[in-house]
């Protein structure tokens, strides 16, 4: 492949995400042409291969693909409104964390100046960009996602999750929560055991393989929920509320706030109450879900 | 290894986990004699090679491990009432979920009798007893764990976390604390997509693998509230609370009870308003935990 021919990609920002995206570019041999605010941070890619661009202009009009990892989306609009005139006919890939509601104004913004708008939740982490950890929702105009699927592959594993353009952040938001419940669960775990002298890192492996254990557990359980068949369980309703019960109670013992757990005992105290302790642990789900 | 030479082991309960248990018992070469309150359970194990005992008192005097797997800490003591005169000498391993008081009331029962007591939390579901996937926590005398720990590992990944009787128990809530938050943030995260149209299978492969990730960062999650030291951090409160913020506001709007992520927000509010926003997102464990 001559540099001529190299697929074409623009990285407007050059932050953790930024950095670790264009490096990837260059890596899978695109002609990457890079932007950031602060001039500094694209030398260090400019020496790599990378082309600098002299201004956002520029950088916008190098290619048909923007990718704009920005801090937030007030960033990503200041950073292109510069350069607006010159987005018609191309295809801007956002790429902050932000409201659903801002991926739809953002996605408004762009279709002002007749560009597409592609809005994309990067579940990953500066090292795991371009590995088989690393994946990123998007959402928007699925011709516009088919056409440059292959420069978003280059990224991550790539899923589109819909046309509306708030659908990646809200999908992200979904898988966020999952994480955030999990980690807090352990920070709870944590502190209860340091009451007894066992410190956060000797919990942490066992922790950890029963998280992945939950994991691997994800996919049944989400089959009892989308089905509503919750008959024929290992696991109950009633076999597992006596052991929230004895978290809550032996974190109130220990001085430990039992919170983030009440949730889920009045779950199961309501099913129970209700004639569904046989019920597998998933029916808790009917409580949940909004009809 | 003839039969005569067989390491020895009695399984005193057949249900889901004592059935596989004794199957592991006698994949590893072990002379088992099993019994259970009902007697045609013993059946099938008879016919894979298991010895089958007369009564409870016979089971006990066939060796000197006995393993009970049964539904709580009650059901152990009911099942080995009759038999008590001949524990003397002999350890009994109790595996049945229950609290820590339960699992000291069991030793001190047992040590009423000469009898050592080590009681086990099975970190396991049935199918994956006697695999890398299960391990149990035990807790009680370190010499009769040293001595019965070769025919422990035949079940699991053994961890013996003190000689309390109830630091198997409070280790396996903390475990289980951990992936009840998953599974709840989980079920939480599909009620809201849900309301998007999106159901619960197809969220489940991400959230997966979020999880794996989120299994994978626990180590060093774990050595920063460990030391308390939070400086440095790619992964800030104030980067955090946002996301969290959206979360809430959006399962509010959909009509999903955010009850299980306010905890959280009040943390890192807390955080943040003292003036810790740059802080790592492990940083919350300082509220959490007692001093
Ligand atoms: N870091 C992670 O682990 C991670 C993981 C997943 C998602 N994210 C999300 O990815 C996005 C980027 O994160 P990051 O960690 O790469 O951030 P970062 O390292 O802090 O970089 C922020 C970037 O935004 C630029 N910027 C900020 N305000 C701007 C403005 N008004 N106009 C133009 N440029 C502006 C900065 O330019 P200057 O260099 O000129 O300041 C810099 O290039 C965020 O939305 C974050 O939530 C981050
Ligand atoms: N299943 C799991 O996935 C799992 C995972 C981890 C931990 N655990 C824990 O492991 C323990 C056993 O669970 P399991 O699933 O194997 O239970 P299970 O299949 O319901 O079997 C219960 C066993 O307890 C016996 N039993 C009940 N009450 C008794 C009494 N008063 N006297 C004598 N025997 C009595 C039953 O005997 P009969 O046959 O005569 O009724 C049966 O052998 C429980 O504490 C459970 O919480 C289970």
């Amino acid at each position: 492949m001559t540099e001529r021919d190299a697929p074409r990609v623009t990285v407007l920002g050059l932050g953790r995400m930024g950095t670790a995206i264009a490096r990837a570019f260059l890596a899978a041999g695109y002609r990457t042409t890079v932007w950031n605010r602060t001039g500094a941070k694209a030398d260090v890619l400019t020496a790599e291969g990378a082309v600098p661009a002299d201004d956002v202009t520029a950088a916008v009009e190098a290619g048909p693909l923007l990718i704009v990892p920005l801090l937030d989306p007030g960033a990503i609009r200041q950073a292109l409104e510069p350069a607006a005139p010159s987005l018609a006919g191309r295809t801007v890939v956002g790429l902050a964390n932000g409201t659903p509601q801002q991926a739809g104004d953002l996605a408004a913004w762009a279709a002002g100046y007749d560009a597409d708008y592609l809005d994309g939740a990067m579940m990953a982490l500066p090292h795991t960009v371009a590995t088989p950890e690393a994946f990123f929702f998007y959402s928007g105009p699925e011709r516009a996602y088919a056409e440059h699927r292959t420069a978003l592959e280059v990224m991550a594993i790539a899923h589109h999750v819909g046309a509306d353009p708030a659908a990646a952040e809200i999908h992200s938001l979904a898988v966020l929560g999952t994480g955030y419940a999990a980690l807090t669960g352990f920070l709870h775990a944590a502190a209860l055991l340091e009451t007894f002298g066992t410190d956060p890192e000797t919990l942490a492996p066992a922790a950890a393989a029963w998280l992945r254990g939950m994991a691997a557990f994800l996919p049944e359980l989400a089959g009892q929920a989308g089905s509503g068949r919750y008959g024929d369980a290992a696991s109950t309703i009633d076999l597992n509320r006596p052991a929230v019960d004895a978290l809550i109670a032996l974190s109130g013992e220990r001085g430990v706030d039992p919170a983030l757990h009440r949730p889920l005992k009045e779950l199961l105290d309501r099913r129970s109450a209700d004639g569904h302790g046989d019920d597998s642990f998933a029916a808790v789900y009917e409580l949940l879900r909004v009809r």
